[in-house]
């Protein structure tokens, strides 16, 4: 039976899963792009190299992440998580967040996880504070 | 590495791939939605309930699908699809699209497959004419 997920049940898939899709809108289209990430506090942590998410998200901050966990075709579940993209710049917030996503994604590059070392780098960090989140699954 | 994937290795994972997920805008923000699809001919064919997805592609027809397929952190492909919703209601296609979605996704539930009876459905079935591609892996 396909139901709505409750809000715990949807903070829980959020926490678990390590790959997310993130949506943002590229010159009135919509474009996706998987990432890693790391959930915490209704915000959604994540790092990139520039591009064109970066450059999309700085021209319009609008977000979400879809995340699912699939068992087989009559167990799964789905959530979004809609949000504005805010750049992590505060020293602080940056390592504390880098430090989580290079515990959880070890195999992050070393350019990736240069800012753990010394807090300069190209790597963008940025969050998704969520505003709205659903989620659905069966079971 | 990570590099590019030529037109054929897109092609390729879009053909093999069952789960992808559908992007569109939805009041000038992102939306994102799990599907099971089947991709012919450059087209990508699509089955839903009516509901929010529909109602966004009818009002903006732009859409996205990105599809990956990941081994490992250092084993992966994702290609994304952009293109434009158009649904489909000449019945010898829409026939044809549902067999081809039955025989790849048989738990399709009676009421999914009803319009490969009687042609006679409120299920939607929509595809996505893929007008760019493109596709990036590691290996």
């Amino acid at each position: 039976m396909i139901s709505a997920l409750n809000q715990e049940e949807t903070r829980a898939l959020l926490s678990e899963a390590r790959t997310g899709r993130l949506g943002c809108v590229v010159a009135g289209g919509p474009y996706i792009v998987p990432v890693n990430y790391v959930f915490h506090d209704d915000r959604i942590y994540i790092h990139s190299l520039p591009g064109r998410k970066v450059d999309a998200l700085r021209a319009n901050p609008r977000a979400c992440l879809q995340v699912d966990d699939v068992q087989d075709a009559y167990h799964w579940r789905s959530v979004i998580a809609f949000g504005r993209y805010e750049e992590v710049t505060d020293d602080g917030e940056r390592q504390w967040a880098m430090r989580r996503l290079l515990a959880r994604f070890p195999h992050l590059t070393p350019v990736e996880s240069v800012p753990v070392h010394d807090g300069q780098s190209s790597v963008i960090l940025f969050r998704i504070d969520v505003e709205e989140m659903t989620g659905v699954g069966e079971k």
